[in-house]
């Protein structure tokens, strides 16, 4: 059983949204932000829907936190997301000030610990590998299917 | 006198729209992607405006491209931008595989090519220092008035 509010929880509801791209035939990620125990963003990757490589399941989540928020740094807020974040999603999670970030599955091709080690800000937080085995099998399948 | 349709003819366009954010109380940044000799996108930094860190300049205008061109890949494109792209920026411009990239103002702090080196594209062309005296000033006076 998984205990609720802990990291696993949120990663599930980050699963969650990461099988609604699987569905629309999106590479399967998701993400939910987290601020004070409380779910107040949830994205899922959407560049091909949306025809727009800035659509990924991240930068959906920070713009909707910080619209909820009324402010644009997420410095109280966690961020979990089913793969590593890329250099992009890094740089822009970086700005936010995010206070912690929390991923699933690693990417080693693109992950931004490959391609942009220092673009978190220094004080945030970051765990990775929570519900590693799901996620990466979630992703494994997707490419496994379009072979 | 500037050659029309030259780098720096572009530059000046993105300069424009640097200004437009200088105007806002924006850290003045602007962008504009060229295909076939015209610009398709113009864009500058909204990011206060907005509340929203992902708000770059660089970010509307690889959105704004997409849309009109109906595909999210910017292969036979240029985007020009008054500021070095930083790691979020590079991160999206490599996603969108954009053919060239050209910057005015180097961005030692923040620029990607201290954080993320190897964001972009292999295939990326990159141009720096076009009208980068009048750019980095623009960003001074920014900052200066600010201090």
């Amino acid at each position: 059983m998984i205990e609720p509010f802990s990291d696993e929880y949120f990663m599930k509801k980050a699963f969650s949204e990461a099988l609604q791209a699987f569905e629309k035939g999106e590479v399967p990620v998701g993400a939910v932000v987290v601020a004070n125990g409380k779910i107040i963003a949830r994205a899922h990757n959407l560049t091909e829907t949306l025809n727009d490589v800035t659509a990924h399941a991240e930068m959906q989540a920070i713009t909707a936190a910080a619209n909820l928020l009324g402010g644009k740094y997420l410095g109280d807020c966690t961020l979990y997301v089913t793969l590593e974040p890329c250099a992009m999603c890094a740089g822009a999670l970086g700005w936010a000030q995010t206070g912690k970030i929390v991923y699933g599955a690693s990417d080693p091709k693109r992950g931004f610990r490959k391609f942009a080690p220092k673009a978190l800000h220094p004080k945030t937080e970051l765990i990775g590998g929570v519900l590693e085995t799901e996620c990466s099998e979630l992703m494994q399948e997707f490419f496994r299917e379009r072979r």
